[in-house]
């Protein structure tokens, strides 16, 4: 059902029925560390290459979930996946042998909530009873493909976030489980004219700010209504400004805010700067995190907002701007 | 409703209810050149970059199109695009103007029918009354990503196609029209090893092969049944490969087939070797040529199955092959 400017309540709710992380070594040493499916101590995860890294990480992602509910690639209708690469190309190769008809997506770090949203979307209108959500990224394609090969041992600056290599993967369909995603709101992109692509967390925050709201309204929610309101990569840099944006919006999420990105690393001994970012963190975040706190009722209603910074080596290079989007999805105990 | 293996079939079709084409010099100059709603003199659009002119075109094509129904964008509920570039960055920067909630798509040159199916789902999943879906390329930008910057003046080899200079918008809602989309079938990756990024027919025919053949089978038709099965853009050297592949598995589509890259380019006066490709190339070729002989009735039904090649400068130079991806969609006159 149609619900205020931007926002979907379904009126028959997915229930998320399995998922899955599979992460990498510092993610692994991180706070989370233990709650992951996988953790790789290679980051290689026995390829030759970062991409194709990636590409079997998010494979064994989407085994790992189907395996937890005794699924095989034929059960699931249709799959929604993206990362971060040019031309999305570590889930074309990492979903390939699945055999799954799939949707490639691109929303940057938003990417997670954009999938989950189609996902639900899909299973709500009947048109299959298992649909898969994955995304990933991967620190070394990353750095490859927005910054320097880490063999140049660049500086990076404060305001730069570290790309969680990691990847999740969600099942949503109609049999009960103990979460439902009960309603989406889906974000516009937002951009405040920010060119510095180093500093993703303040071209991010205005979005998330946006969707945030925007849910809000939609639902007539009061912010205290969610259990949590969890961003997906702002980081500590952007935290700050989406405080302030809301503030100045008559908000304040300061008591129920959490985001993935400063929660998945030990900002003090993991030398991660303003914190996790990536496809990956918000997504892995989800499946090890916070979805056991939603399925044992410790949290009732959570709002989940992935972030992402819409850029590209040539935008940057050329001096276009670094705009943001922000999707959120409603997921509820039950 | 669930349709076999692969397939939905609306019980409440939606209507296609404008579409806008917007293209480059050449484009105008081919054998549709006067069917499209707008051809700019300069391949720029007014603009210093090639990527910045892909955004704009992108941008009018979807004014365009809400231009000819009085439709503002505030009425669009959710807009569904894509582009070739890395991070879709062409749609970012083309439709953030726009202020519309997006999904960020990427399916190569199968982008079109990706967004379409996305967009028809959507409305007859009731989430909204009108959907936008938008796909783009642009020769200058595609070289550049995929190739090499023209100034180099590279040779092509005669398999190679010839990026579309074009951007096509569609808007789906429940407003009737004389054109329906009745069903789709999603694609799922397909991949015979080829790596040859100069040969993208060869790559993308298995992917269109299969998608027929399971489209036939899903709705139970047999290929007379449609008045044409239209590929995006296999070009020469994918057509011909398409009817072997058929004929393998019984079926003959050479009485009804077309295909967009062969249709948009007069092969023998412009140089575009085995065809027109991209994003751009289904969507306006939908838009201008093919939806006027549906709107009219002078074709029935038709199965447009956009197609596209998985691949990325990454994944080429590191020796991946390039898998193929194809969405079936059907539309009928009404």
């Amino acid at each position: 059902m149609i619900k205020g400017q931007q926002s979907i309540q379904f009126e028959e709710s997915p229930f998320l029925i399995s998922s899955a992380s599979v992460v990498g070594k510092k993610e692994g040493e991180g706070p989370l560390g233990k709650m992951f499916d996988m953790v790789e101590s290679e980051d290689l995860f026995g390829e030759d290459t970062w991409e194709a890294a990636e590409s079997t990480m998010q494979k064994e992602a989407c085994l790992l979930a189907m395996g937890k509910e005794h699924l095989e690639p034929a059960d699931i209708r249709y799959l929604f996946g993206g990362d971060l690469l040019r031309q999305g190309i570590a889930t074309s190769i990492g979903v390939e042998g699945l055999g799954i008809p799939m949707f490639g997506l691109f929303g940057a770090c938003s990417t997670a909530g954009e999938a989950l949203a189609l996902a639900s979307m899909s299973v709500a209108g009947n048109y299959g009873d298992y649909m898969m959500a994955v995304t990933s990224s991967h620190f070394g394609s990353a750095e490859k493909e927005f910054r320097f090969p880490l063999g140049y041992a660049n500086q990076r600056p404060l305001s730069a976030q570290w790309t969680v290599t990691g990847s999740g993967a969600f099942i949503l369909g109609k049999k009960r489980s103990h979460v439902r995603i009960t309603g989406v709101t889906i974000g516009k992109i937002v951009d405040y004219g920010l060119k510095d692509s180093q500093n993703m967390g303040a071209c991010m925050a205005p979005a998330a700010c946006n969707t945030i709201i925007q849910n809000l309204e939609d639902f007539g929610y009061a912010a205290e209504e969610y259990s949590r309101i969890i961003t997906g990569d702002l980081g500590y840099v952007g935290q700050s400004i989406l405080f302030d944006l809301m503030r100045g919006r008559g908000y304040d999420i300061k008591k129920n805010h959490m985001d993935c990105g400063m929660t998945i690393f030990d900002q003090q001994t993991q030398d991660t700067h303003a914190g996790g970012s990536g496809c990956g963190c918000a997504a892995t975040t989800l499946s090890a995190y916070i979805l056991p706190k939603l399925i044992k009722g410790e949290w009732k209603r959570i709002l989940f907002v992935p972030t992402g910074a819409l850029m590209s080596t040539v935008s940057f290079n050329e001096g276009a701007s670094v705009p943001g989007i922000a999707h959120g999805i409603v997921l509820e105990h039950c």
